[in-house]
C-alpha cells in the first residue's frame, strides 16, 4: 500500500508556486500495535502555513497540517475501525499512526463534515476565543474585523453582531463585501483593494474601535489604530500581510501609548480549555442559522499546493479546504 | 506683576527649534477667593511635550507642562503661604490658579526636591507602575529597556536588578553605558549609536526577553521582538523614534503571535491608584541608595526651550529639569 504526500522541495519566494511542492509516494508500513491507519477525508490549507515555509517546515518531508480522516484498521483496543478523527499528520493522503496522536471527532448529524474544519474546527475556536478571551468583547461594543471573509473573520463578525455590536469588515472583494453585509449581517463591509481605507474606516465607525480582530498588520492597522477608543483591543492572530516577504512596516504604534491600547498575540491552542463552550455555543448558532459560512472545497489530494497557493490570491470564498474522499 | 511664559509660537518641523518658541510676558492678576498665587520652582521637560506640539498644544499659550512652585500669596484657607506644590499651570514662572488645582507635596527632608520631578515623580512612577502593573513583572525575570539612560529608564532599569531581574539597558552614549554599568548596576548596556543593536541583543539576552520596556519603537522594538520569550510583555509608555516625524515602521511585529506577546499602551495617570505604594517603596530605595539618578538642571526660565530641544538630542542625563528659583 502506498501512501502519496505533499512535499515542500524549496523555499518559495514571496508567494509560493506550484513549483515549490511535489507529489511523492511513500510505502505505507503496517500498523503495529497500539497504531492504526488512517484514511484522509478533508486536509485543511491555511495562512499560517505560509510562514512556515521559510524555515520551521523540511524540506523533502510531507507538509505539516490538520485535517480529518477515517480510521480503516485499528491495532488498539480504545478506537474503532471507522471512527472518524482529527490529526495532525501533515499533507498524507492515507498514513499510520499512534491511535494516542489522534482526536475522535464527536459530529452532530445536522452539520457536515466540513464544517468541523472551519466555524467548529481550529478557525472557528480561533475567532470565538480571540473575541472572548484575548479581546475581552462586551456586548454592544465596536468591532471591526480583518479578513473579514476568511475562514477566521466571517465567523469573528458573525459572532459581534450575535452579542450586538456594531461590526465593520474589511475584505477584498466585492463578492465578499456582498456576502459580508447580505448574509453575515454585518453593519459595513469595506473592499480595502477599492476603497480609502482609512476614509472608509472614518465614516463607518463614528463610535471609534473597542476591538480590532487584526490577521493582517501593515496598512490595515496603520488605518485601525488611530480609531481605536480608549482602552481597545487587538487580539493577534495573523499578519498575513507580511507573511509573503513583503510590508511596509508599521508607522502608528503609538497612537496605543495614549488611547491605552492592548495587542495580545495568541494562536488557536491556547484556546483548547474554551473548546467545550465554543462547540456548545457555536453548534447552535450554526444550526439556527444564526453563524453562516463559506468554504471553497477543490477535490483531490493533488491540489493541496494549489490550494495553499490560493489562499494569497483570495481565490478562497471562506474556508479552503481539499476533499481526498468521502 | 508681571508672569512669564514660554510660548508655542509656530509648529515645528521635525525637532523643535528655537525660533518655534517665544518668551512673553502677561500681567498678574490678583489672586480671588479659592486662588493662590504660586511662585514657580522646577519644571520638568519630556519627551511626550513633542506630538502635542503637531497640533494639541494651542499656539501663542502658555505651553503645557508640570512642575513644582511655592505658594506665595493664598486666599484659600486649604493652603498656606509657603506650601510647596505640584501643579500643571505649564510654562510659567508666576501664576494664580485655584487652590484646588495644586497637590501639595509631601517632602521627606532627606531628599532633594528635584528627585520629586523624576524618580519620586510622575516618569519614576511610570517606570514603577510600567514594569508592575502593565507589565506584570516577576522576580528574577529577564528585562531590557529602553531609554536606559533616561528618566524613565534608568529607574525602570534599577527597579527591575533590585527584583532579582536581569537587566540589559539599550542607550544611546558612550556615558550613560558607564553610567549603567558603574552606577545603576545592570547586567548589559548597549549602546545602539555604535553597536548592532539586533546582534548586541543576541549576545546580551541568552534567555530571552520577558519584559520589554518601549519607550522608543522602531528599529530598537523590530531588534527585540524576535528575542521575546513566550508570554511576553511590552509596557508601552513612548515611542521617542517616531515624536519628530521620521521613524521607518516596525516590520516585526508578526513576531508576537507565535510568542504570544502583549504590548500595552498607558500613561502615568492610569498608575495614580499605585500612588502610595511607590512612594513608599521608591522613597526606600532612594535613601538607601539602591535607586540612583541622574538630572539636568538648566537654571533659568528663559532656557525652558532649550531643555526640551535638548532632550531629542540626547543632551540629558537622566531626567531633564529646569530651575527657576530656589
Amino acid at each position: 500500500m502506498q501512501s502519496r504526500q505533499i512535499h515542500l522541495v524549496r523555499r518559495p519566494s514571496g508567494v509560493p508556486v506550484a513549483e515549490d511542492f511535489a507529489l511523492v509516494e511513500r510505502a505505507l508500513p503496517e500498523p503495529e500495535a497500539g497504531e492504526v491507519e488512517v484514511e484522509g477525508l478533508l486536509l485543511s490549507v491555511d495562512p499560517y502555513m505560509r510562514p512556515r515555509l521559510n524555515s520551521d517546515q523540511p524540506l523533502d518531508e510531507a507538509m505539516l497540517g490538520t485535517g480529518i480522516g477515517r480510521v480503516v484498521r485499528s491495532r488498539d483496543a480504545g478506537i474503532a475501525e471507522g471512527t472518524l478523527v482529527r490529526h495532525g499528520a501533515g499533507m498524507r493522503d492515507r498514513f499510520v499512526v499512534a491511535a494516542a496522536a489522534l482526536r475522535p471527532l464527536v459530529r452532530d448529524p445536522d452539520v457536515p463534515l466540513s464544517v468541523y474544519m472551519h466555524a467548529l474546527g481550529a478557525t472557528g475556536l480561533t475567532a470565538y476565543g480571540g473575541l472572548f478571551e484575548i479581546g475581552a468583547l462586551q456586548d454592544g461594543e465596536q468591532v471591526v474585523v480583518s479578513t473579514a471573509g476568511g475562514a477566521v473573520g466571517s465567523v469573528a463578525a458573525q459572532i459581534a453582531k450575535l452579542k450586538g455590536c456594531h461590526v465593520v469588515g474589511i475584505t477584498g472583494s466585492d463578492d465578499k463585501v456582498a456576502w459580508l453585509r447580505e448574509q453575515a449581517g454585518i453593519d459595513t463591509a469595506i473592499n480595502y483593494r477599492t476603497q480609502d481605507l482609512a476614509a472608509a474606516l472614518a465614516e463607518a465607525t463614528p463610535a471609534g474601535i473597542d476591538v480590532y480582530s487584526e490577521n493582517v498588520g501593515g496598512a490595515h492597522l496603520d488605518a485601525v489604530l488611530p480609531r481605536m477608543n480608549v482602552r481597545g483591543r487587538i487580539p493577534l492572530c495573523g499578519m498575513i500581510s507580511t507573511y509573503n516577504g513583503a510590508g511596509e512596516g508599521v508607522r502608528n504604534l503609538s497612537e496605543m501609548i495614549y488611547r491605552r491600547v492592548r495587542m495580545q498575540g495568541f494562536v488557536s491552542t491556547d484556546l483548547v480549555p474554551l473548546t467545550e463552550r465554543f462547540v456548545a455555543d457555536m453548534t447552535g448558532w450554526l444550526k439556527a442559522g444564526h453563524v453562516k459560512y463559506q468554504e471553497t472545497i477543490l477535490d483531490g489530494f493533488d491540489r493541496a499546493p494549489e490550494a495553499l497557493i490560493g489562499l494569497f490570491d483570495g481565490r478562497n470564498a471562506g474556508k479552503m479546504l481539499v476533499r481526498l474522499a468521502d
